[in-house]
């Protein structure tokens, strides 16, 4: 749980209800869209649970006060990056034939690959729309420039689906186009998260670039962590068995630096059939090469610079604190 | 062709291709983006096409100008109604399970389904990015009302096409379901065309909500011409075989009309084979019931009521003849 969860949470759920509605009224249409946000089940009846950590749109909230502005006057923005982000992963499961989202049919298994697509392209829309209720918020020239950002977000994000698509094809891939693959699958949104709550918070180009820095690096770290987390996560903690993303060859970034050094990998990699004793090869190849010892050292420099940034932007209390508690969530979840 | 397709077509055709440079570098990405365009084949050579008729940015900039205004400064609007319409064809393509576009493979039958979703989202991305260029060329204040604008069409869109995905295997679909249905996949993106037009022309939202009802009207008619084409058009016009509809057991406004009137015809449509026999067969039964005139009456109604729209917008010449020339040849391709 994010920090500042509690005190942003009610007012966050709201601005996603309400932009939910925003969609236009037709039969079987809303459930399409509440069932990704995890607000109803499949037979459209109301869930307990939360809908996921929410952690683009509360760190949004956080920078904005951070950067001494009001949250309140963010939440259109803060509803703008979550629907992006639900939209992104309406997709990305298609895209990638993911049967599972949090635990319960994704949306394409449960209703069909065209209801998904276009579901996904409604949510699409709507965060734009809900983005464009900044309008009377803050100055128009504030709004658009908002708007500027957010787009630019957004044709990243394709850039990074579309390198993740292609490295599945692809034999040989290089660490820095892996790099150049999550700087858009997910360090981008992160990334406006952070930029557009200052940038809301503050009216100030200087300072939001900072956050933007913050949350870029904190999403490079954090999509780092994954990939040590992939391999070597201790399947209690993680909620994943161990090697998961081995076992579904996954060219993540301990992967790839492998690969680059191990003939015995890439001859492993490139075998027909690839079960449990491949997996059980291909990790202890990994760790002879200390390939987690060498992701990590990437995990810390980015998390460092995020340190750096965040310093840099003067954030002011008590947002301060939670935003340094966030980098200990996100990044701490093993020691 | 357009009446004012010449005059505007080259600056168009410019603002389109600057559009689409916008979308992030990656290798193989630009082609996913310039083959749907029209102005790459396959391989990724230029092809001498124009890429579609572009009827909805050449609306946009004929409303611009017929409501006052510089066609010129309408520019980025039309390129992002046209990225849209390039964007719904896409996803729409995958959804219906079409293999062809335009007599060329569909982007989803070329590069798969994963790439030609997230190209689809590209378009989608960048048909905003288009729309934001509008900043500085126009009131801040004015932008923001044509994203709001753009932006409800966009969601009329999705609504559309969840209906019509939903019709597959809904079993009674009516006439008034139909109706909305096409005003969502059609007309919502042919009105906001003429809508930003005269808004970015005139600044006047009275003055932009009769274009508005011109091209909604048009829209619907277009449609309904094409549902009347699309059973009894002559081949040799058309570039269709007759009754390929009919083949296809599409829903089409004839067609419901009849299976609200006639016993037989529904026992035709639900037969678990369909062929030539089936499909004379029905044509029988709608022209029994004069379905093409119950059509036609719509398509004239509508037809009517773009009339008195674009009367009551008052527009301007040269531009007024033009866009009754554009009605013309919209809604007269046969007789």
């Amino acid at each position: 749980m994010m920090p500042s969860a509690g005190r942003y949470w009610p007012a966050l759920d709201q601005a996603l209800r309400e932009a939910i509605t925003l969609a236009p009224q037709a039969p079987g249409f809303q459930r399409l869209l509440e069932y990704p946000m995890g607000w109803v089940d499949a037979d459209g009846k109301a869930t307990e649970e939360s809908g996921g950590k929410r952690i683009r749109p509360l760190l949004l909230l956080s920078c904005a006060e951070a950067a001494g502005g009001s949250w309140q006057t963010a939440l259109p923005a803060a509803a703008a990056v979550e629907l992006l982000h639900n939209f992104s992963l309406i997709h990305d499961d298609i895209e990638d034939a993911s049967p599972l989202r949090h635990g319960r049919m994704a949306l394409w298994k449960q209703w069909g690959v065209a209801s998904a697509i276009n579901a996904g392209d409604a949510m699409f829309a709507l965060s734009y729309a809900a983005l464009t209720r900044l309008r009377g918020c803050v100055p128009d020239d504030l709004s658009l420039r908002a708007l500027d950002i957010f787009c630019q977000a957004n044709l990243d994000l394709t850039r990074g689906q579309h390198l993740d698509i292609r490295f599945e094809t692809q034999p040989d891939v290089t660490a820095d186009e892996y790099l150049t693959m999550i700087e858009g699958k997910t360090a981008s949104l992160l990334a406006v998260s952070a930029e557009l709550g200052a940038l809301i918070g503050s009216g100030n180009d200087v300072i939001a670039s900072h956050y933007r820095a913050f949350g870029f690096n904190l999403g490079m770290a954090f999509q780092i962590r994954d990939d040590i987390l992939g391999i070597w996560g201790d399947p209690t903690l993680t909620g994943k068995s161990a090697a998961t993303d081995i076992l579904a060859r996954k060219k993540s970034l301990p992967v790839l630096y492998g690969l680059e050094r191990s003939p015995a990998l890439r001859e492993l990699y490139a075998r027909e059939s690839f079960g449990e004793a491949e997996t059980r090869e291909a990790v202890r190849l990994l760790d002879s090469l200390d390939a987690r010892g060498h992701a990590a050292s990437f995990e810390r420099n980015y998390h460092q610079r995020a340190l750096d940034a965040l310093h840099a932007a003067r954030p002011a209390e008590p947002a301060a604190t939670e935003l340094r508690g966030l980098l200990d969530a996100l990044l701490g979840r093993i020691a």
